[in-house]
């Protein structure tokens, strides 16, 4: 049965050494958050899910949820329970805002326990993360009744919430949705259609769910023109927040799924069910990105929580397996073989997830301080540079980290054997979880046309010159010594390859954007690769001044740091020079073909 | 629900104009093999994969196999009907020797037919796969009562067969077994112990199971050196082969598992079983990996064939499903939206797998005629040549295939959005299935270190020297013309590459042999590039010849084939750099933490 130690120290590495979280002593929320503070909260976050989250995960996938006959759903045995302590902890509004209940802290803290969790139980983490996504938008668009209503509820987690975007016939191309509204003389709507793949679409766990809901009012334009948003509850509140009647929706059935069989897919029926228009009319697409994007940053980070979690299985699971005999000679001559740690080809596998993950935690929690001073700084220059980070780096964070959780999870499933294919261990559930990841918010693919075709141009290429101006800032650094040369080197390196592939594209696809389209995949990762390289100079100049100023443990701990690094640099890296041959090789191998070929 | 139509044209064109298999009609069976018989029995085959194997393959999945309570296993309803129409159509024993009632046909011929039944329903040809590997070793090792009475019998199904290395605590590291066998004075041995991760260990498809064992007879030396193989079948026969008492052997458990729900992974009870030693005292791992190299090539055609079907019906897929437009205006304006074919990112997986499928085919293929080369040509020096090649392509194929095979897999599922993880179209039954074949027969690290450890060096490098040598002189073929330059240098730059990679083993190993061994996976993959490489080299060739000489339609086909071979050239062989920056860097940082930091 897995186990789940979650990552505090790195996480306080990270906040306190490498982005020195105190000098956004600034912003509000952030004075709160002091060192002892933090570990505190994380601390008590990570035992919960060491102690209640993981072995409910098992659990979860065993059991699964039940729909009843009369529309309900009940969630694994220990799920209810779970998040009961999970919303007396008051975890779920750690970041959201005071003024409707939540505790204000830095979206950094948010993102860690969201990692904390994942990796405990990522069916059970859905169900707090979606209503934290309704109440995200809820908070951007909805009107001040609105935000009265739901805000308090959501962010303590008594009340749920869902996302409803996919109908049988379209996800992606949201125009072609058929879902309606009708208006009513009290300015309410009637909600009429079929949603599919709801995750948390109808549970036990809180007294109401809130639904967003896109659909097309009567007479409103074809096409993405013409969706709205709406906020569709599953029990009607009076605005003291008293439940009320049962609104006209209903789960039709619970999907059977690859994994995450402990978080209730369901296919919702609105059969003329009360909604109430959030935002403005046929603007409901804008409304639903704002909700998208933080929800694309949370998938990422689920990749970056099974990736961590399967590490540290299969690091154990190494330490402790014994077969063969190291190449160099017995290490454990006592034994009846060295555990299989000794041999390269599984430090290969273990190095791997964990140059990542410690790479992808610090690509998150600088995006995370990006988010603050996006939304909490007093300067309008520091906001808006800080909003372009986070629209460039979404995709890529969305992308990159879920492709590589689930590529993580394969390697740690690997390490098992054949053990690692039976369900006993618990690592195919892992692989079978982590694949939903690449798919939801927006599969990998739109991820990477985002980044090539929306994130790039816009603004003229400002936040890409940002980006890059910040990682060669870094490379170029005064005062830069010959200890981090070879983590600075490779990575000039592969800035060089992204800058010739941002070249080559900017030459190509305006006359054929198909380059654009055949490329964008190879640009996600290249981008991701130079992201995650630029985190491990920055981690690796912390680590090599942490360890120089001492204290117990601290140079081992540092040097741990620094061979990651190097791993990353000498064995990751390389990647990257392939994506820019692809990108390159531009469209029209790919494009050759007649359909009817295929 | 997944349909699949067997590759036919593909594989009659690979033998026929590809690889020429006339010119071997030297060897025994070849002169049988005419196309017009070889297009019969594989289309015979195929249809049998279409209409019966492809619709019990979902059975397969849902119902999987049941353990009664005397022991017995189910195997899904529809197996057992399926089973009788594949042992009549006289398929199991394609290839095997005549004399044992085979059909002696090709090997290429049977590895065609593994694919096809693989693709269909891999939980189904596991059975008759295994059965024929336990012939495998009897024919290579058994004394003349053991193949008569046991060859006839697995050749035509009645029989069918297993193979048990695996003990719970070792799997790879067979020396640590524990399973010991008494003699008896009749010259029987008893067998006691409990093997596990048994495919098709109990099933109800045939009258008798034939399991091979690895023991080790008491008094014999630890380690490797002192294990022996044996056969114990289920039900105890005479001479004449008719069924006497049942056999100590019983199935204990059914493993639950990420996929293959539809064969039996069975926990084997082995209490004082009555067994009898095939070949040496002693040598049984010798003799097992006669039968290993047998299956490690089927269980790399099993990645070829996942990948296959997955393909075939993501492409289905992409022709129908409707989302967006194509980037250059609307394909399909008459529809609401034009099939997600035109994305080029969509093309772009369709490509990868496709562009995989075909060399792989190829690989497969040319080497099951070297296989034949092998066993079967009068020619000593010859045999030797085609043996080399089999021991060094081995590993290649098994890793390679199974590890793109299930990439493929994932990729396919991934055009799918979120209809690709449901379990309604079948597609995430696919990469649940194909992940074993990378896990079992020699989990893909062991194939790689095998490759790396054992057949480089062995014989001086001949094998290596042979084969870069059929690489280079193709390459280097006089009267090459600029048509085929598009493929043949890169493959020049990719086979410079394959070079550098083992000139700096040759120079580095000797010294640290984690050099080797923190390399071996990225070497594995790199020669596996270069092979499929060179066989789009030559399946480019036969294209462009076939190409002229008309006919009808045969231009598009042919076409088709040059431009996925240049989609190959462009887009999956430039992966090649990034191995070698792998390799050369060595093992140092792969190596530098200690144990107790992971």
């Amino acid at each position: 049965m897995p186990t789940y130690k979650a990552p505090l120290d790195d996480v306080m590495f990270l906040l306190g050494d490498v982005f020195h979280i105190d000098r956004y002593g600034n912003l509000p929320g952030f004075a709160e958050a002091t060192p002892d503070v933090v570990a505190e909260v994380l601390g008590a976050v990570g035992k919960f899910c060491s102690d209640v989250l993981t072995p409910l995960n098992r659990v979860g996938n065993t059991e699964g949820c039940r729909r009843l006959d009369d529309g309900g759903v009940t969630t694994p045995p220990g799920f209810k329970d779970a998040y009961r302590k999970l919303v007396a902890g008051g975890w779920i509004g750690a970041a959201a805002p005071v003024e409707f209940g939540g505790q204000g802290l830095p979206t950094a803290i948010a993102q860690t326990i969201r990692e904390f969790l994942c990796s405990a139980n990522l069916s059970f983490a859905m169900y707090p993360e979606l209503a934290l996504g309704a109440s995200a938008a809820i908070f951007a668009h909805g009107t001040a009744e609105q935000k009265a209503l739901y805000l308090p509820k959501l962010i303590d987690g008594q009340w749920a919430g869902t996302m409803n975007l996919t109908e049988p016939h379209c996800g992606t191309d949201l125009g072609q949705l058929r879902t309606r509204a009708a208006p009513q003389a009290d300015g309410s709507s009637r909600i009429t259609g079929t949603k599919i793949f709801i995750s948390a679409g109808e549970h036990d766990l809180a007294e109401n769910i809130v639904h967003l809901v896109l659909a097309r009012i009567e007479g409103a334009p074809a096409g993405t023109k013409g969706v709205s948003l709406f906020i569709v509850p599953k029990f009607l509140a009076g605005p003291d927040g008293a439940l009320g009647a049962r609104n006209a929706v209903s789960c039709g059935s619970i999907e059977t799924k690859m994994g995450i069989h402990g978080n209730a897919t369901c296919v919702m029926n609105y059969d003329g069910a009360t909604g109430s228009l959030m935002g403005e009319e046929n603007r409901g697409l804008q409304a639903m990105f704002t909700m998208m994007n933080e929800a694309r940053l949370g998938v990422g980070v689920q990749g970056l929580a099974l990736s961590e979690v399967a590490y540290q299985n299969a690091a154990a699971y190494a330490k402790e397996r014994l077969a063969g005999r190291a190449m160099g000679g017995a290490k454990f001559p006592d034994k009846a073989a060295d555990p299989i740690i000794v041999h390269p080809d599984v430090r290969r596998m273990l190095m791997t997830m964990r140059a990542f993950n410690e790479a992808a935690r610090a690509l998150v929690l600088w995006t995370a301080l990006k988010n603050d001073v996006a939304h909490r700084s007093g300067d309008a220059d520091e906001r808006q540079a800080a909003d372009d980070h986070m629209g460039l780096l979404t995709p890529v964070i969305k992308g990159v980290l879920t492709d590589q959780g689930f590529a993580n999870a394969v390697l740690a499933q690997q390490v098992f054997g054949g053990h690692g294919y039976i369900a006993e261990h618990g690592m195919e559930q892992f692989v079978r979880d982590a694949r939903i990841a690449m798919i939801y918010e927006g599969a990998n693919g739109i991820q990477a046309l985002d980044l090539v075709g929306r994130k790039l141009p816009k603004d003229g290429g400002r936040a890409l010159q940002a980006f890059v101006g910040a990682v060669a800032g870094h490379i170029e650094e005064p005062g830069g010594n010959a200890a981090l040369a070879p983590y600075i080197a490779p990575l000039d390196l592969a800035l060089g390859e992204l800058q010739q592939a941002t070249a080559w594209l900017a030459q190509n696809a305006p006359g054929n954007p198909e380059d654009a389209g055949a490329g964008a995949t190879d640009y996600m990762h290249l981008f991701g690769l130079v992201a995650l390289g630029y985190m491990w100079c920055r981690i690796a100049e912390a680590a090599q001044q942490k360890s120089a100023m001492g204290g117990n443990g601290t140079a081992e701990r540092m040097n741990q740091k620094l061979v990651c690094g190097r791993f990353f640099m000498e064995r990751m890296l390389p990647a990257s020079s392939a994506h820019l041959a692809r990108i390159k090789a531009g469209a029209a191998s790919t494009m050759a073909l007649p359909i009817d070929a295929f």
